[in-house]
C-alpha cells in the first residue's frame, strides 16, 4: 500500500499442503494421509484452522488444495496428493476449498485448486515430464475434481500445471484455461502460475521464443496471476503490450479478477494484521487437536496376525528403524523443515531455484523440528522401561553398522516395531516429495536388509512405514506380523502411532490409492476399464500377479464389522431423479471402532465402457461394541454419466448395480437398478449426493 | 469354389510374423530382431520370400506387418514389433508391405497391418488394456506407420486392435477406421477384425449388449471382414439385417471390397495351386539365406571389452546356459512351434480359446523344431573339443542343481560364453510372447544367479541374450566382458550367433527400442519431449539414472568407423522443397564391416513442442578397413511438419537442427537450417526422403 501509486493491498500467498508453511504453524498429516481418513469434514477443519492461522499472519491466499490424481506413485509428489480416485479426490478437494476460503471471503483465504491439469500423470512418474491424456480420460478422472471444486466448492484461484498434455504446456492452454474452465464451468476467480512457469514457456518447453512471447502466450491462454513474482509479466509483458502483442483489454480482465479477490477479502478495509496475535494464534490448541484426530485416522492398518494391539503390560518392545526417533521424517515436502532445506540447499547450489528463491547469506536458518515428538518418545512414555531403541540404519546411507545393536534388541524383546520408509523433501537426501520420484517402490537404502536381519530373530515384527508412496516390499508385508501404513502423519503422528500400537486408538484409516506389489505394476488402481487390470487371457503377468498388495480402500481395525444388509430403495428410476441405498453396518466385534462404509456403483453395458467400479459415496461412522448403524445414501443418477461420443455429458438409459462394502474388493451386491432416460431432459452432472447415518 | 452357391474362391489368410506360420517353412528373426538390422530391403527380401511361400502353399493374406509403436517392454508382444520409433517401424513396414504384396498382385498376398492402432501402447503393458493416446500423439507416433504403409506403401489391409481407446473398442472406433482411415488416408483396401474380435465388444468389453449389437457395431464402425471365420457376422448380421440395425448398402460394401480383392489377387482365374510344389518351395535354399543375412545383421553387440570376437585357436570354451542348447527358444511367439503348443494347450483346457481354435483330439501333432541347429551345434561345429557344455538351469525352472557343473565348466575354460533369456510362446512357460507379459526386466528363473555364479569364477563372460524384450540386469551388463542382443533369431540364429562369436562375421545390428535400466524406468524412449525424460529439477529418480542402459540406434562391432563430415547443404529452403545433408563416414579400423548412420533433426522451437530428436533418414553402408562411404540425404521438408493447434498437418517455418551419428546419443551436429514456410502453400506430409551411398 506504501509502495505504488495507487496505494493497493497486497494479496499474500502461501503454501498450505499439510498447514501453512510457517516456522510455528501447525503440521497437519500430509495430504495421502488426510485423503486416508476418508473423511472430508476433517479437511474441511484442517482447512479452516489454516485458514485461521493464515489471516493471523496476514496471508490471503493458500496453494492448496492439490487435486491431481495420482496412479503412478512413481511420483515424488505422491503424498501431496488425495490419491488415485477422482471421486475421493473431490470430496476431499471440496472440503479443504470450503474450510479455507470459509463462509465469509474477508475473514477467508483464496484457495488454489492445482495442478490444472494431469499433473500427476506424468510420463514415467518423473516430475514436470508431459501427460498423455486423451479427451474423456481427462474429463472424468483429473478434470473432475477440479470442475466440482469449481461448480460445487466455489472455488476462488486455479494454479496451472508446469508440464504440457499433447504437445501444449498448460500454462498456453487456451481450451482448457478459457473455454472448459470458465466457458463450461462459469469459474470467475484468477488463474495463477506455478513458480517460475510463464518463462519456462520459453525457457522450459521452448514453445516461446522469448520472455516477450512467454508473456503473450501465458495471459493470452488465461493466466491472469505470475507467481512467485512479477517477471515474464514485468518488462517483457510491457513490451508486449507496447508491440500490441498482448491486448488491453486482456490485462484489463487478468488485474480486475486480482483487484475482485482484494475487495472479496476485504483488503481494502484491513489491509493489515494485528502483529502481536500472531504468534499466540499460529499453534494454538485446538489446531493441534485437529491434526491428532486427523493423524489418528490416517492410519491405515494394512495386516494384522493379532500382534496388534501391543497388550498393556505384556513383555518388552524393540524399537528399531530410521523413522523410530526423528521427528523431521514425520513431516511432508511442504512442511516448512522440508522447504528450508532446499532453500539452503539453492544457497549452497547458487542458481538452482532462480534468484527470485535464493535466500540471503547471512540469513540465519532454523531448521529444526523441536517439540514435534518422535515416536521413540511416545513410546517410551507410555513404556516406560520396557522400550529399547536401537534404530538400525539410515533411511539412506548405505551403513550397516547399527544392524547387529538392532538384531540383538530384537532378539530380546517380545515384539519389535520396525519404523521405516521415506524422508520427505526437496533435496537429494529425500526420498520422496516434489522433484524426488523413485524408479522403485522398494525400501530405500538398506531398509530391506535391516527387515530380513530383525524378522530373522523370530520376533514377531511390526511394520510401521513412515513413507510418502506404498512400499514394495514382497519380504515385508509377507514376513511382518503387522503393517502400519502412516504415511507422513506430521506433528502429532507421532501420538497417534503409539496410541494404535498400543489399542488406545482404533485405526480406521482406509487406503486412497491402490497399493502396488512393486513397481512393475504400475498403473494399478481399482477403476481400470473391463479390458484393463489384467493380460490377457492368462490374467496375470508372467512374473507376478496383476492384482495390488492391498486393494483401494483396505484398512483394518481392532473389532469387525459386517454389512447386515445393504438394499437400493427402487428398481427403476427417471434419468435426473435419485436412488437411495439403505445400509445397516454391525460392530460385531468387542470394542467401539469407525469403519468407511463404500457404495461403489457398475454399469454394466454402456455406450462408452466404464471402469469395473466407480466410487460413488461413502460414508465413515462409529459404532460401540455390538452396535448397529443403519445409512440412508441418496444417489443422484446425475453423478452416473459420462461423457458420451460426441463427449457430451449424459445419463443413460439402462442398469447400474451397486456395491456397498469395506474397500473395492470387500463389497456385497445391494441391487441393480433401471435408469430410463429422456433425451429431450438432459441431465445436468451431479457431484455427489447425501448420506444419512443413524446410530440403531 | 465347391461348397458355395456363387463358386466363389476363398481368400485363405494366414500369419506371417516371423514368416509364414506353417511347418517347414523359413523361420525368420522375429520382428524386433528384423528391426534390429534398420535395413528395409532386408525386411523386402523377407516378406518376398514369405509371399512366395504362401503363395505356393495357396495363401492369400499375410496378418502382417505388425505396425504397433512400443515404448513399453513389459508387453510381450514387443518381440513382434518393429520397436519403438515411428519412423524405423514405418521404413520396416513399407518394405514388409511391399514385398508381400509383391510388384504385381496376382502372384502377391494382401498385406495386413496391425494391430490399428495404439494396442503396443497398452495400461501396464498388459495384453488387451485400454492405450491412453491423446489426438497428436495417436497420429505423430502410433497412426504414423499405418499411414505410410497406406498412403506410400499401397496396403491392402488394415486389422484393428483387440484394446479400446478413451472407451471405445478398436473394433467399433468409426472415427479412425472411417474417418482416418479412408476419409483422410484414401484407404480402398479391407478392414479386417483381430479374431473374434467384433464378439469380444460385447463380451469382452461389455460395449455391445448382445452379439447381434456386435456385428451391428462392427461392421457400421468399418470392419468388413470377420477372423478367423464369421461368428458375429453369421446369424447374428443376418438378424440385424432383417431388422434394419445394418444398412445391405454397407454389407455390400464390404463383401465389394473382398471381391475386389479376389479379383486383384487372381483368384477367380487360379484359384489353385499346385500341390506338389508346395513341400519343395516352402523351405528352399535362397529363403533360409534371406533369414541368415537378416540374423546376421539383427544381433545388436551391446557391450565389448574386447573379448569378442573370440580369437580363432585361442583357448577354450564353457558353453552355459538355457538357451546354448535349445531350438525351440530360438524362434518366437508366431513360429509354428510356438503355436501349436498353444492350441495343444487349448486343448487340455478346453474352452480356453473358444470352440473356433479347438484342434481335434485325434490329430497328431508335431512341435518339433527338427533340423533347426542350436548355438552349442553351431559352436561345436567350429570348435570340437575346445567346447564345453553346461546347461546349467532352465529358462524358468527353479532349479539350481546344474549350477556346479556350470561354475565348474567356466572354471577350467578360458572364456564362458552364457546363452540366456526367453522362452517365447502364448502358453504359462513361455517368458515372452502373446499373453506373456512381464512386470519385470529381470532375467527369468535364476539365471541371474546362475550369471553371479558364473562371473564369480572369475573367468571372462560373454553374455548371449535370446529374448524377446530387453533384459534388464544391471550386475550382468556392469560385469559381463561382452553382451550380445540376440532377440529370438529363427531358424538360422544360432549360426549367425556363432558367426558374429567368432568374428566370421562383423555385428552390425542396433537397437531398435532404448534398452532400459530397469522396469522402473519405462517409458524410456529417445525421442521424448524437452520437459520429459528427466525428473525436474533433479534430473534423475533418486534410485537410478533416468537414462537408459543402452540408447537407441546403439550397437557395436568389431571395427571402428567416424563421422569424417557432416553438412547441410542449404541455410535456407522453402517449405516443400528438400534439403541435403552430405555425410562422409570411415571405416578407420582393421577390418570390414558395416554401419548404420543415423540422420536425426530437432525443431528448436515450435508452436507444439517437438522431441528432442526424431529419426528422419538412414542408411546402412558398408565399408572395407580404412575406406571411406560418402552418402547424400535428401530431406524433404514435408517430412517435418507436426499436427498444429487446430490439428491440421503443417510445416512451420523456423530452425531444423540436423545431427548425424551411430545413435541417438553418439551424434554431431550436421548443421542448421531455416525453413520458410507460405501459409497460401500447404504442404503435404512426405514420408521419407531418399539415401544415395557412393563408397570412395
Amino acid at each position: 500500500m506504501t509502495e505504488t501509486r495507487l496505494g493497493i493491498p497486497a494479496i499474500v500467498h502461501e503454501e498450505v499442503c499439510s498447514g501453512v508453511m510457517a516456522r510455528e504453524a501447525t503440521i497437519f498429516p500430509q495430504a495421502i494421509g488426510v485423503a486416508s481418513t476418508w473423511a472430508p469434514e476433517l479437511n474441511r477443519q484442517l482447512a479452516d484452522a489454516v485458514r485461521a492461522q493464515m489471516r493471523a499472519m496476514g496471508s490471503h491466499q493458500g496453494l492448496s488444495p492439490v487435486l491431481d490424481v495420482v496412479r503412478d506413485p512413481r511420483w515424488g509428489r505422491t503424498e501431496e496428493t488425495y490419491g488415485e480416485d477422482p471421486y475421493l479426490v473431490s470430496r476431499m478437494g471440496v472440503a479443504f476449498v470450503q474450510g479455507l476460503q470459509g463462509a465469509d471471503l474477508t475473514d477467508g483465504v483464496l484457495a488454489t485448486a492445482k495442478h490444472f491439469v494431469g499433473y500427476g500423470a506424468s510420463e514415467g512418474g518423473l516430475n514436470w515430464a508431459p501427460a498423455h491424456l486423451p479427451p474423456r480420460l481427462l474429463r472424468e478422472v483429473y478434470l473432475y475434481p477440479f470442475e466440482a471444486a469449481v461448480r460445487e466448492g466455489g472455488l476462488k484461484s486455479v494454479m496451472a500445471g508446469y508440464h504440457e498434455l499433447d504437445g501444449v504446456p498448460c500454462h498456453a492452454n487456451q481450451e482448457l484455461l478459457a473455454d472448459v474452465l470458465r466457458g463450461q464451468w462459469g469459474f470467475t476467480g484468477s488463474v495463477v502460475s506455478d513458480y517460475f512457469a510463464v518463462n519456462d514457456l520459453h525457457s522450459y518447453h521452448h514453445f516461446a521464443q522469448d520472455k516477450q512471447q512467454a508473456a503473450t502466450v501465458g495471459l493470452g491462454a488465461g493466466v491472469d496471476v505470475e507467481l512467485p513474482a512479477t517477471d515474464a509479466y514485468a518488462d517483457a509483458l510491457t513490451r508486449a503490450l507496447d508491440a500490441g502483442e498482448v491486448s488491453e483489454a486482456r490485462l484489463d480482465e487478468a488485474v480486475s479478477r486480482v483487484l475482485r479477490h482484494k475487495v472479496e477479502l476485504g483488503l481494502f478495509e484491513n489491509p493489515y494484521v494485528d502483529e502481536d496475535a500472531v504468534a499466540t494464534s499460529a499453534n494454538a490448541e485446538r489446531h493441534r487437536d485437529v491434526a491428532l484426530e486427523i493423524a489418528r485416522r490416517s492410519l491405515v492398518l494394512l495386516k494384522n496376525d493379532g500382534v496388534l494391539p501391543l497388550l498393556a503390560g505384556a513383555g518388552t518392545v524393540a524399537l528399531i528403524g530410521p523413522n523410530a526417533d526423528d521427528a523431521r521424517h514425520l513431516l511432508g515436502d511442504y512442511s516448512f523443515a522440508a522447504h528450508i532445506e532446499a532453500l539452503v540447499e539453492a544457497r549452497n547450489r547458487r542458481g538452482l531455484l532462480g534468484e527470485m528463491m535464493t535466500i540471503p547469506d547471512d540469513l540465519e536458518i532454523d531448521e529444526s523440528t523441536d517439540g514435534v515428538p518422535t515416536v521413540r518418545d511416545e513410546l517410551a512414555a507410555r513404556l516406560g522401561d520396557r522400550l529399547r531403541f536401537a534404530p538400525g540404519c539410515d533411511v539412506l546411507d548405505p551403513s550397516t553398522e547399527g544392524f547387529a545393536e538392532a538384531v540383538a534388541a530384537a532378539a530380546a524383546a517380545d515384539v519389535a516395531v520396525l519404523v521405516l520408509g521415506d524422508r520427505s523433501g526437496l533435496t537429494p537426501g529425500a526420498t520422496t516429495g516434489e522433484s524426488r520420484d523413485r524408479s522403485s517402490l522398494d525400501l530405500p537404502g538398506v531398509q530391506e536388509d535391516l527387515v530380513r536381519a530383525v524378522v530373522a530373530t523370530g520376533t514377531p515384527v511390526v511394520a510401521v512405514l513412515v513413507a510418502g508412496r506404498p512400499v514394495g516390499s514382497d519380504f515385508l508385508h509377507d514376513e511382518c506380523a503387522a503393517v502400519l501404513m502412516a504415511w507422513l502423519p506430521g506433528e502429532t503422528g507421532a501420538q497417534a502411532i503409539a496410541e494404535v500400537l498400543l489399542g488406545e486408538v482404533n485405526p480406521s484409516g482406509r487406503l486412497p490409492i491402490s497399493y502396488p506389489r512393486g513397481v512393475g505394476q504400475i498403473p494399478v488402481f481399482y477403476g481400470h476399464k473391463v479390458s484393463g487390470g489384467r493380460s490377457h487371457w492368462h490374467g496375470d503377468y508372467v512374473d507376478s500377479p496383476v492384482s495390488p498388495r492391498y486393494v483401494f480402500g483396505h484398512g483394518l481395525g481392532y473389532t469387525s464389522f459386517v454389512i447386515e444388509d445393504a438394499t437400493v430403495g427402487s428398481a427403476d428410476v427417471r434419468a435426473g431423479d435419485s436412488v437411495g441405498v439403505e445400509v445397516t453396518v454391525a460392530n460385531t466385534g468387542d470394542r467401539a471402532g469407525e469403519q468407511v462404509v463404500q457404495l461403489y456403483v457398475r454399469d454394466p453395458q454402456a455406450t462408452i465402457t466404464r471402469p469395473v467400479l466407480e466410487l460413488k459415496a461413502f460414508a465413515r461412522v462409529e459404532a460401540a461394541a455390538g452396535q448397529r448403524v443403519a445409512m440412508r445414501f441418496a444417489l443422484p443418477t446425475g453423478q452416473l454419466g459420462f461423457y458420451d461420443r460426441s463427449m457430451a455429458y449424459a445419463v443413460e438409459a439402462g442398469q447400474i448395480e451397486v456395491y456397498v462394502g469395506f474397500s473395492a474388493a470387500d463389497h456385497t451386491h445391494a441391487g441393480t437398478f433401471v435408469i430410463s432416460a429422456d433425451p429431450d431432459r438432459p441431465v445436468s452432472k451431479v457431484f455427489t449426493g447425501t448420506a444419512e447415518v443413524r446410530q440403531l
